[in-house]
């Protein structure tokens, strides 16, 4: 198992949030990876790498997000900052947005003040960006790219292990503590090498919106996601059990929402429909965005997942017998974050 | 001229708003009414009265504003403490929404977490919503139905006083400190007692986005606005010159976006352009949203207008010789905002 580790992440490192109306601290903390790291360490199920050189990132960006959202997101630090100098000490945070319905993009006359600019691309006040986020969302883009292409090249598994993490963000807009898509670049990667069908498989706490509204028209990606049901849990407003695609894509969508309260059992039943359809799809790769945010400890989520039922799920998506990537989403028990992750990857080396 | 004070606005008190990407004290305050109020008794250019008990200002509502909007206001604070009972100690603010093109608004499957409903019906994080906002926005909006009634009785000119604003509110948006639209419960008002045209024209340094918005497809109600360029101020996103109205109300709205910075010759020559347009469109009745950070001291707009300027542009509107509504709006130079607010009235009256 190929593990390509994101050296750049410590550059991402958010101070508050606006969470359900206030600010605090960030949840999503560089501690995160690093636990991953020390775990691996002790339990080293693979091969640790940083990706390669070569890799051209961008054009990989450019297949699964717009080129305004991503010339925003490289230069929305230094923008920030110029709008008053004070701001190199602070997180930028959107404060206005446009609203569905109400406000249309105007594209003959976008938004040139940067507070604008930031709350049209951004859907929630929770997630932070500054000097590093850049770099750091982009090299852990360039693990997943490496992460595909490793695939391809015959590892039976590899993992994109970064963060910030990526399944929140979608064709232009960033949320949920994530900017680029990983999971995304990594299915479209594998498309653009040649395969004819991938299948995601989001088994975060939170609904994959940004990778579902990526391939929502597409057949030759579907897009799974078992979460927390959206009426009552974060990022909600999509994610909803009837949407299944849209034009190309009607039938390549599936979302298993499930009860704030869930347990194990009741969320493995949820996973083995996931493996069926999957299965039934007859996908040649399979991409797995990996939250731990469904374990019992999570502060910020609603599962009751226990550290053990990681190995089992581990060994689940391994009886697909399927090239698997995955990339590294939430999971907010900070100190038993590495734990449940290795968990994960050991229980698939191990089936 | 009578002017209906909002008795119970002190209601209404923001802690904190999130302005530029940091939290930071409300810009609108009580002490702006407050000092209207010490300068209307320096200056007593009309009658202050309470709006009168048996209005219906529920139906006033229902007929500007979506029934679903109206329910969650009226209910909103009850339940954020329900939500947590610390909040009891802090106003209710945004922190995630949906953005158009990427979240349809699931009328069979509305978010239920009252965080979800927060970020549906608000267009930013500047807004504060507490205990006492519906109360004190409810009172403003009687107010203006007041206001309406009275100038429907006879009254040549007649004053909603009252705060939170009203202009940014939409059918179903808070946003800009304002819940409820007055200015389009007063226009609405004065159509629904017999009226066949009125015009509205709104003189606050921000675009009128939620008056524009109410009365977007309507002919009856031409709805004017002088505003800062949405390209670079707030609200952004609407607000521009070629936005002249949809269905049966094309070519019944005007804006005049200026740039930041501009002086009063210019800002008077736009109001010019505005008062030929409602003099050959012949309203019956005439609403003014009028806000005062057109001032050249308001400390988070961008107009260079003068306390004097303000008797002139009084004046100008009475040149109209129509029938008056003013509904107070925005002004953040709280020290200065009594004497240009009653500039204003007191040019409308000495013409």
């Amino acid at each position: 198992m190929k593990i390509f580790s994101n050296t750049h992440h410590h550059l991402h490192r958010g101070q508050q949030e606006m969470f359900r109306g206030r600010l605090v601290d960030c949840h999503e903390v560089p501690q995160r990876l690093d636990h991953v790291l020390a775990e691996l360490a002790r339990r080293p199920v693979g091969q640790l790498l940083k990706p390669p050189q070569h890799l051209n990132v961008d054009a990989a960006l450019e297949s699964v997000h717009t080129s305004r959202y991503l010339a925003f997101l490289a230069t929305a630090w230094q923008e920030w900052v110029k709008l008053n100098p004070d701001n190199a000490n602070r997180d930028a945070l959107p404060s206005v947005w446009p609203l569905p319905g109400h406000h249309a993009f105007r594209m003959d006359k976008p938004p040139l003040n940067f507070a604008a600019r930031l709350g049209q691309y951004a859907f929630d006040a929770g997630t932070p960006l500054m000097a590093g986020t850049w770099q750091a969302a982009r090299e852990g883009a360039a693990c997943a790219v490496a992460a595909a292409h490793a695939l391809m090249s015959g590892e039976s598994a590899t993992v994109a292990l970064t963060r910030p993490p990526g399944h929140h963000a979608g064709p232009a807009y960033m949320g949920g503590y994530c900017f680029l898509n990983n999971a995304a670049v990594a299915a479209q990667q594998l498309i653009e090498q040649g395969l004819q069908r991938v299948a995601v498989l989001d088994i975060d706490y939170h609904h994959g919106n940004g990778t579902q509204a990526i391939f929502d028209t597409r057949a030759d990606v579907y897009t799974l996601s078992i979460h927390g049901d959206p009426q009552t849990e974060y990022p909600f407003f999509l994610g909803h059990a009837d949407e299944r695609g849209s034009d190309e894509g009607q039938g390549f969508n599936l979302n298993l929402p499930l009860p704030r309260g869930t347990e194990f059992e009741v969320w493995f039943a949820a996973m083995q429909k996931a493996l069926q359809v999957i299965s039934d799809y007859g996908p040649q790769a399979l991409v797995v965005p990996l939250g731990l945010d469904t374990y019992e400890g999570d502060p910020i989520s609603g599962f009751k997942l226990k550290s053990a039922h990681y190995l089992q799920i581990g060994q689940a998506i391994a009886s697909l017998r399927l090239p698997t990537v995955f990339t590294l989403e939430g999971g907010y028990a900070v100190a038993d974050f590495g734990i449940n992750t290795v968990n994960v990857l050991e229980g698939f080396q191990t089936f």
